[in-house]
């Protein structure tokens, strides 16, 4: 007997058909004695034709923030119900809960809340009267009970957030694709399906570029210590396990998987003082934008002028608001010039093994020059090792360090 | 300064364009300092739509009563966003509440729910921040905090109840319609709008055809003493107001209305004992079965048989259900037969004035009678006399009294 807590996606649940047949599969899955709690996100389309519906009345809606939330948890509100009458219509005992009666509390950040605490007494109850107990993902309510959206990634949160606060056995995670590979499969033919990899291996991998999961989740996995499956929707394959450390052996790479992020940009500033403080008032500045900075690199320009040039990388949406940002401070700076790149696209590799083993940066740099592709910034962290390149060149450099870690058997 | 609730139907908040045109007439008719209390339904086929969704996993989706009422309060959630999004972006403080927000609580009977307590505390906190306040019609929460709908004609009945909580000074009623009249004037040209009309009047009108006003609603008007004013969506022109007793001398019609009603149906079991129970065996199998009965009349067959015939009428809507009971009595019985009349209607004259004037009911008759129109059957209240006839004669019937007791000036 075990508690399991099973999470559908939008696209999984898009159409009462599709609805019909995650209710079917969970009961063919379900063995006896097990209980079953099942977090789903809004139907399809359904959060875009809400928010349409708020351009009719604002082009900006998300300025009313409260309403936004008010109005985009109907979405989740429309998928519980539904799942609900499907597992009765087959013959099961459910009942919906919205986040707010099923005790997941948060912040009163409106439109990006924050889970602050899970009270599932409700779910505790219903599993105990036999029901599948359907609860409404991306949502839960402050403290005057207010309905906050958990923003991007909030369905995968709610399900490992709750799983964790029921000490549930286990998380699954069900997407299109059926699991954690060691590079984009539409990019490497040969991408291999990890069994397992640790919660920190797979932040990292998340960090730098693999979209299977948003780091928030596997950080609330890593929290509360329960294992994540990442599994497919349309086949009972198993997937992968994410979780604190590797049950097999025979998994045991140096390298876990190869990331790629094209969506980047860098700036670099020009002729800067090299005086204390420096980083500082520039990333300072970008900190309180809430911009991200990824892969800074400082060099020295001309030591007798004590000038330095600082390159660094943030995320392509961010790039029009860091350049104002930039521009501003570069020029308080006296900086020679502010450069922008946007045909950067960075590539990583990512293992906990690479820790103590120097050969590893010379093996991707190695295959990276095999491929004639030219690293224009480095930079590295203790388990992963990231180089920017010419976006051009990103399928080439990804399959070529693949090759090199995971060579075909 | 005045405490006004306004309730707005679906069809006046069926699009954004009417929901942007609902909130601006709401700001032009403000005084300053006025509080301001929205209750709206659904948008327009909102709710069609989500019962049409639900049927996609099961055709009779209102077996899972819990769950529908989890679908079906997402449609003024929806809309209590929106018309809070349009009075911000007029530039008015607002705010939305779900009626478990606002304080609406209900029993648990799912799909029919029944109020049971108001909380209005939020809402008294938010009016006092200076919001207009922006209540679900329709819903509340029972006592586990789980989703309610009120049934039919709940939304009418969420804004009445919400404003006897708030001690409001009075409740709007927008309808397509402009107010109350002596007869529906799609039918009646010379039809005259009321300007007052009683509790126990508009009650009565209510009950025997009058499709105005739901007579649930009213009844919580006459129990909180909340004085309701019907009046039109389109129009700024003052409506009707139910209220307690009439303030002006001028209205004192002795006849307030005539109602009609075509949705009936007339069942008579002819030749049964005429011995003590025998109507309660007929009405008290429809009354377990939810059926309302009207116009009942008994009379003798064969007085030396001691058998009588029972005459009533039922909604035409509940007929199949009905018929079914009373044959099932009527062979217990050993009645001679069951007769069902499907072709008649119902018309009624309604005003407190009545009483004690016995002239009322003949001028009726002979009103009826000039039109050349066979009276089936008669029946009586306090303040109402109703008579049974062919429905094909309805619109004459309807006329010809109307142009008795409402002379052309």
């Amino acid at each position: 007997m075990a508690l399991i807590v099973k999470k559908f996606g939008g696209s999984s649940v898009g159409s009462t058909e599709k609805i019909m047949a995650v209710a079917k599969r969970v009961l063919d899955e379900k063995k006896p004695g097990d209980q079953i709690v099942m977090v789903v996100s809004a139907m399809g389309d359904t959060t875009d034709n809400l928010i349409n519906l708020a351009q009719g009345i604002d082009k900006d809606p998300y300025r009313y923030m409260r309403e936004m939330d008010m109005l985009l948890t109907t979405g989740e509100q429309v998928s519980i119900a539904l799942l609900t009458m499907a597992f009765n219509k087959l013959g099961h005992k459910a009942i919906s809960l919205t986040g707010s009666l099923a005790g997941m509390h948060t912040n009163s950040v409106h439109t990006k809340g924050k889970l602050t605490d899970i009270q599932p007494k409700r779910v505790h109850e219903e599993l105990a009267k036999g029901n599948i107990v359907v609860v409404a993902g991306f949502q839960g309510c402050d403290d005057v009970g207010d309905p906050v959206t958990l923003g991007r990634g909030g369905s995968d949160t709610s399900a490992v957030a709750l799983a964790g606060a029921l000490k549930a056995d286990s998380c699954e995670i069900f997407t299109d694709v059926d699991g954690v590979y060691s590079a984009d499969p539409r990019i490497v033919k040969n991408a291999r399906k990890m069994k397992e990899i640790t919660y920190y291996e797979m932040l990292e991998m998340a960090r730098l570029g693999a979209g299977v999961m948003q780091p928030r989740s596997v950080e609330m996995g890593k929290f509360f210590n329960i294992p994540i499956h990442v599994r497919s929707t349309f086949t009972t394959k198993p997937g992968t396990m994410i979780r604190e450390d590797y049950t097999m052996e025979d998994e045991n790479f140096v390298i876990r998987g190869v990331a790629h992020d094209a969506k980047v940009a860098k700036i670099a500033v020009l002729g800067v003082p090299n005086n204390p403080g420096i980083a500082h008032s520039i990333f300072s500045a970008l900190a309180n934008a809430n911009i991200d900075v990824d892969m800074i690199v400082q060099s020295i320009r001309n030591i007798e002028k004590n000038v330095t040039d600082m390159v660094f990388t943030v995320a392509s949406g961010d790039l029009p608001q860091a350049k104002k940002i930039v521009d501003k401070v570069a020029d308080k700076l006296n900086a020679i010039a502010v450069l922008i790149e946007e045909d950067v696209a960075k590539v990583s590799i990512v293992g906990a093994g690479m820790l103590g083993n120097p050969g590893i940066a010379a093996r991707m740099f190695g295959a990276l020059s095999k491929a004639g592709i030219n690293i224009d910034v480095i930079s590295t962290s203790e388990i992963s090792i990231s180089c920017l390149i010419k976006d051009a060149q990103i399928t080439e450099a990804v399959n070529a360090i693949h090759a090199e870690f995971f060579p075909e058997k």
